[in-house]
């Protein structure tokens, strides 16, 4: 016991569930990814903005923390003055609590992009993370159809800025007008009365990929039980409404002009249906002038956005593979953002409607759709290595290694414990494409050997059927000192 | 009282305390900055590591929540298994975590770069944040000297990264095993017994800028009390300590060559201290060969490092303004950061010493020193504005910006809300260079008007006295519509 007492505390090397390390390679195509979504902002005369990572719980909104259970949601806790500070769980609330504190100070329009991790205190699952990047960019205080296009345009270039083909995205546009006017034709008051039951209606519309025309009927009717035998309750429209609502989803056509000559007559005399139309119609006169085909952005009115704030225009970016399905049309990868118009999240500080509207994506699902895709998303060389056979070479090995960095070429010294056989290792752990090595007799005769490695690893495959080819591209040299650097260059070009 | 309860509930737009936005300016010259030394890291081979921003408590060691105040000192919440997590105070610690948890298949020596913000639970202050970002580069499982020389370059390299001069820099070295055998020598244990005492010694040279050397005198003998009538308990060295002690902060010279002598005599026979007079020279053969001046790497005796988990060679990076005092010595702007070896925070998980050295700076603080010597941090231009003028012609507006973006002039169209005197003062704060002006008149006579803003104000200056520059160089010109990038671009340039 006494033993056991005194050896001392070890803990664990363990992380919190939910939360992740990213190695290099991720973290590089990150950096990369942001990076040019953040010069496609740049170059329109976005700002860059960063908050802080904890806001006042009741400046976040939709979650209070219930001081039984701090942490439903969102990750919160007490400051030592009593209130309640949140981590953030979207980069959009804390943005609109900048504007309302700045709101004077600021010109208006504002508009700004912003990475950074947000949190959300949930059970965490494969590919669901507990801290996870976004990337936004928000208009606040345009309240025209020209700040909505701009969002849409925004969102197809960033797919253009990462490399991606018109065909392999598609920005898809609704506008919740349009849905608010036809389910105000059904007898849905356009109000806060009618709040709930045009959630259930969007609730009902999104499953339509999932449970199909008759599924979504049921729904947007009395209820439907599914298959476990659970029942979900209906949105009550009656049948005029749900035929409505069911012929506007269907209701877009690959040509945008056509499609908004559907809609005009869908939702009739509304109001608030007529405003959609034009809002459409103004977007469709601006990305046509731009050149953006409705390959690349079209309008599509079963794209709902699951956010109860959006109030106009809303749309999603899908990545489509250059994989046909049985009917020739593209295979989706599926939505990696979007985003849309929200009127009222800068009022809840305000008490008066700022117009904004903006587009959001996912760092990682963007990254791992790429991927999947078979797009290389970053490129940096692994270094070259310069063994290090004898400490009192040391000055030689690091003079060389800047030799060659000043000359563009990524290069380390050896500077852990091992002998050559380590050193090999770790040039073959670490993917490097040549290993430096000089002793004494390379020295005195003023020599430096090359080892080829990503030559030699192609060898070891082709060892003997390819004899000839190993004899005319050695994979050691030994060349002059003087001419190291341009034996390097030849060999990573090779 | 009923109309009062009908009211919705407004938040008050603030933040936490210690918590700040960053706006557009200062993010654009961190992202700089931050860029600048990842890209001397990259080169190195240095690999990218980001992790998360929570860890069990007990993985970050020195603070384990208290359960009565668990937020003292870290951030520090209670996950839903009863597991206490806290925010990582620091990058180093989440990195020895991330080297035990994955130890067998990462490449050793494992060398990773990491910027990232940091939270401290404390009393926040002016400059003083509770969220703030910091940039560290370390290599873990590299013993020799070696290693902390390419940390040492590795800060100047980033000094000079940024675009300081090698007069407005100096990376000052120390090495804890030299006052280690010093105080050997002197009756101090080089043992956990002698720990404290040792802190304590740390903690007197610490102060030897402001106390001078009576004070440091009184701080490692008996005790010191200063004019408010505290008492700070002494180090209880011997006069023969003391006297050893004061002697090795002032053994530094200009030479590395003699400093080391110097040292070598002090530290007698002491084994600890012969060790670290050894890796000192070492250190100094390869700044020399890779040609790092003592202008720019200098041996000093008098540098301490906060931190208790140091063990070798530790180093700050102090910046000097070129600006001189009464003894023509450069005025230091102070440390912006610094680092060193630590050979023991990995074998808290494993049990085995890690040997490992690291280099770290805090962003904003290095941002602001530069700042203050006059360094400019970025260079983006403010977009030039296309005025809205006319709604129907916006998708005549947004071709141009199009045709601006395409020429790599960063552009805008306004989107706003408001007539020609609020677009021209949105121009105005967001100091655009040009305004672009285009209604039915010019469309029809192929012609577009530039509003040379830049001009604009200067004029407005000097209005009366430069009346012939202005006929020369007109602030407002109505020029061809086809012709626009070129006068666009010649106004940017003049």
């Amino acid at each position: 016991m006494s033993k056991k007492k005194n050896k001392p505390f070890r803990p664990k090397a363990r992380r919190p569930r939910g939360f992740e390390d990213k190695p290099a390679e991720t973290l590089r195509a990150e950096t990369a990814l942001i990076a040019k979504a953040f010069a496609v902002y740049d170059a329109r005369g976005f700002e860059p903005l960063q908050t802080p990572v904890f806001e006042y719980a009741d400046a976040l909104g939709k979650f209070l923390p219930d001081e039984d259970r701090p942490n439903e949601g969102v990750f919160a806790m007490q400051d030592d003055d009593e209130q309640w500070m949140a981590m953030r769980y979207d980069l959009t609330a804390p943005m609109a609590r900048y504007v309302a504190e700045n709101y004077d100070a600021l010109a208006k329009p504002y508009r700004r992009y912003q990475a950074g991790s947000v949190y959300r205190n949930e059970k965490p699952g494969p590919g669901r993370f507990r801290e996870f990047i976004q990337c936004d960019a928000d208009s606040v205080g345009a309240p025209g159809a020209a700040a909505d296009a701009e969002m849409i345009m925004v969102a197809a270039d960033v797919m253009r800025a990462v490399g991606l083909k018109d065909s392999e995205y598609q920005i898809r546009v609704n506008n919740r007008k349009l849905l608010d006017g036809i389910l105000e034709a059904s007898g849905v008051p356009n109000t806060e009365a009618g709040a709930a039951q045009r959630i259930q209606v969007l609730r009902a519309i999104d499953k339509l990929d999932r449970l199909g025309a008759d599924g979504v009927e049921a729904l947007l009717g009395e209820g439907r039980e599914d298959e476990s035998g659970d029942y979900t309750d209906g949105a009550k429209l009656g049948a005029d409404g749900i035929k409505a609502v069911l012929g506007f989803t269907t209701a877009s056509d690959p040509d945008r002009g056509n499609t908004i000559k559907t809609l005009e007559q869908l939702v009739g005399q509304s109001e608030r249906g007529m405003a959609g139309v034009k809002e459409l119609s103004d977007i469709d006169a601006l990305l046509t002038a731009c050149g953006y085909a409705p390959e690349q952005v079209a309008f599509d009115t079963s794209i709902v956005r699951g956010l109860g704030y959006y109030t106009g225009p809303v749309f999603e970016a899908e990545l489509l593979a250059d994989i046909r399905d049985r009917k020739g049309r593209p295979v989706r990868i599926g939505s990696i953002g979007g985003g849309g118009r929200y009127d009222g999240l800068v009022s809840r500080f305000r008490g008066q409607e700022v117009p904004s509207t903006g587009f959001s994506f996912g760092v990682s699902r963007f990254l791992s759709a790429l991927e999947r895709m078979g797009h290389s998303t970053v490129d940096v060389n692994a270094p070259v290595i310069i063994c290090a056979f004898d400490k009192a070479l040391m000055p030689a090995y690091f003079m060389m290694s800047d030799e060659l960095r000043a000359a563009g070429i990524r290069t380390e010294v050896f500077i852990g414990a091992g002998n050559v056989t380590k050193q090999m290792k770790y040039a073959d752990k670490r993917g490097a494409p040549i290993a430096v090595m000089m002793g004494e007799d390379e020295i005195s005769a003023g020599e430096v050997t090359l080892k080829d490695l990503a030559l030699g690893a192609e060898m070891a495959k082709a060892i003997e059927s390819n004899e000839e080819w190993r004899e005319s591209r050695p994979a050691q040299v030994t060349v002059p000192r003087a001419e190291l650097i341009n034996h390097v260059k030849a060999m990573l070009s090779a």
